[in-house]
């Protein structure tokens, strides 16, 4: 389930409610009798089990699709054919579309609980007695401050986050929907747990799907200023312990990254890639979504990622290639430009 | 005329005063006659009338110049013969920076309205009654806020902001000299609306140019976190209905987006490129300034835009081209660099 | 020493106990007699005297090490015998490991003097009479701010900080560890001062080196929206009179821009590296650490330097080429991929 410290669920809605919200039809008429069971979440093809919606419509995945314990899930006319028996298909064409419009209906958009009459600090919040909290900082219902944490003046900490002991979180940060670990450095103006740039591309328009994950960052990461950290679609955005993260560096909805990497400034990580543990990325390298970088891996400065990366594995250009052959190829070029050089 | 819910205009002045800010002399003797005309305003050549000033200095707008109906226009000696009869020719070397200190005299820089003892929210905002505002968000003179709004912690909406129904707009974000539409989303740490990157580079020493536009966010935008969109210099900065900014993005003074478009994590579009409807840009592309993008564009991540791209096109690379020839070029380079490899 | 505004000294430390911090041995049986010394400060090479503790571990820079008057330096077993006669040399495998760990004894991590009880001006402030202050602006301990001066709301001036005349500082800013020069302004949004990314990147995990050095923005300069800047090492980070930054730049630690830079939007400039005067950066240029670019230099949009560039030279491409040989490359390369299209 989505974290209740972060997101009320309104289900459960039956099947058919589900598939009235997606305006999707059954794939087997002999799940019409089953019209009335009750799904009471959303979640990942993995994580789902009889009670869960989920949806499916990548090809490329179809081993998650086969052995799904998902109560019922959206997918396409073709694709419904390999769904376990156990589970409802409710068909469409667009079945991430039919997802993001249920999900709304489970989860719909958290209102706020200060109103500008109120205090700055809520009576529900438990902070250890020598945190440490400066002017202006606004602490909401359920938050948790360890032993030893600094809050800096104007720093906005969102319902139910909670933060480890010995943590510096700078001025003018906004933290929501995210549960950071000990010794936990994040530098002024850094976003943590804003909703991912989650929709579904239309030609009527853009529908958003909801975004119901979290951001976790482990013990001794440090982050950057101006740093964006999305939280996941259903899966937590994740940095693991000691990771470093300098200033404007973007890491989107579900990346995940393992132990002691450096991600140097202005890189981007898209959505769902995942990062082993020691892995370096230079100053404005980007990464194409669903990746997988291996442990120790070495991105070079502006590298584009389109592909995964090795164990290990160096390097640069783009569409990035390993680090030699990109060497290799800027001399070939030049002297393709320059004959005259070679020579000389 | 710049919106005067955000400017104070000090106009109007003379032409003879007008050529003194400047420091330019007029073109036609007979011009001289009309020094006492007053000037009221500033405006580009297109949108000029007999009481505005404008500026020519670039020979690719010539027709712009030929066809204005501006009262006044700072320009060279050279160009000057193109200026309609009606259009007091002002001449100098640095027309543009002529512009800019007499922009100054009409628009001297907008003090602020709020000292440290008032209250956080202006007595003149017009603030619909249900809408939430959270604590430490600062309201400035007249502005309006619709129905069904949410105003994050620590948020500044600028003197004259005008905000549409159920928009919600995020923590610690600046608005300023902007009009924003119904059910518009905005992230926490987002910049909108302050002055751009306008000045005429000197040897002596840069000159700024009063940023005099705004910043026009139609229904359904939706902007994500620590981004950067700038006003207009003279025209407006635009993005049109159900677009879609990631975090991290800059717009430059007076781009315009048309509806629908997608514009990924940490792309930057340089000022005055107009982007048709459902463009899609890809995750660090660059786009220079003064470009046309047609409708349905698709612009590769890190792509580097130098030219305009033709409706439904897909490019890639940098100078970005057709996306099928940048794979080819990839291949072609892949081959000259390890020959071997080709007869494998 | 670390500017005594920003930081407080907690040595001396005797040559002894710096040895135990660092975990390093004597070079020289002679200096264990020395055992006793008082080091005082932590410097670099070039400033360090009789007092002070450094650490020498690239060979590259060997006559910084030769010429130092430094008292104690933390260095390698084979690079101690290049050390004067007069420095302690304290060997170890990883001396900028053993600095790091050191110089935190010196100056440990400072705490904030404000609780959310106290105001948000500090009484020890100097702030001229006729400076316009927005509500929220919360202002720290001996800070000063020079008439005509304005500072927006919810923005954060941090201990120590000197803000010159005529100075426009924008709404939701922070500011530390820096000195602005007269007639400066700073967009919304920007973080000056903070932390720089240094570290020792250790198998272990890696280990923070205190960032003890300033930001020093001289006269006129002017700087965009959500732009990070990064106070220094032990050098400064330094902006030269009249230089223009734009959105979401990233200046590292220890960057020093000469007079009149041009450093367009979404440019990085990684640490120590150094612009002359009218250099000019385009939009997401990005700069390796440590290098010299000279006066008058242009550097073209999307280049990736690795390389110093000459006085008055223009670059571009990754790896950045002059421009010329840039442009030729493009061409070689579409005609290496498109054969048919050369005879055409």
């Amino acid at each position: 389930m989505a974290d209740t410290r972060f997101y009320d669920n309104k289900g459960p809605f039956t099947v058919q409610e589900i598939a009235g919200f997606g305006g999707a039809d059954f794939a087997n008429d002999r799940h019409r009798y089953e019209a009335a069971t009750h799904i009471s979440d959303v979640k990942t093809l993995k994580e789902a089990g009889p009670q869960d919606l989920s949806f499916f419509h990548n090809a490329k995945y179809l081993d998650d699709l086969k052995e799904t314990k998902a109560g019922c899930v959206f997918t396409t006319a073709d694709l419904a054919q390999f769904a376990p028996d156990e589970t409802i298909a409710l068909v469409i064409p667009t079945p991430y579309r039919a997802y993001a419009v249920a999900a709304h209906h489970f989860y719909p958009a958290v209102e706020s609980e200060f109103s500008a009459r109120d205090d700055f600090i809520s009576p529900s919040a438990k902070i250890a007695q020598d945190v440490v909290i400066e002017v202006g900082a606004v602490i909401k219902k359920g938050v948790e401050i360890g032993a030893g944490s600094f809050v800096g003046a104007h720093t906005v900490i969102g319902r139910g986050v909670k933060i480890g002991k010995n943590c510096r979180i700078g001025q003018n940060v906004t933290l929501s929907h995210c549960l950071v670990g000990d010794h936990v450095t994040i530098l002024p103006g850094t976003r943590i747990g804003q909703a991912g740039f989650g929709f579904f591309m239309d030609e009527k328009g853009h529908v958003s799907v909801p975004q119901l994950g979290r951001v976790v960052l482990e013990d001794r990461v440090e982050v950057g200023a101006n740093v964006t950290i999305d939280r996941g679609t259903l899966d937590d955005t994740f940095v693991g312990f000691g990771s470093r993260i300098d200033n404007l560096v973007q890491l989107g909805h579900g990346v995940q990254l393992g132990k002691h990497c450096v991600i140097v400034s202005q890189v981007g990580i898209s959505g769902s890639t995942r990062l082993g543990n020691f892995v370096v990325a230079a100053g404005q390298a980007g990464f194409a979504g669903h990746l997988t970088i291996g442990d120790g891996a070495q991105i070079a400065a502006k590298a584009g990622l389109m592909k995964d990366v090795a164990t290990g594995e160096k390097v640069a250009g783009y569409p990035a290639i390993p680090v030699r052959q990109w060497h290799r190829q800027t001399v070939a070029l030049a002297r393709l430009a320059n004959p005259k050089k070679k020579e000389a």
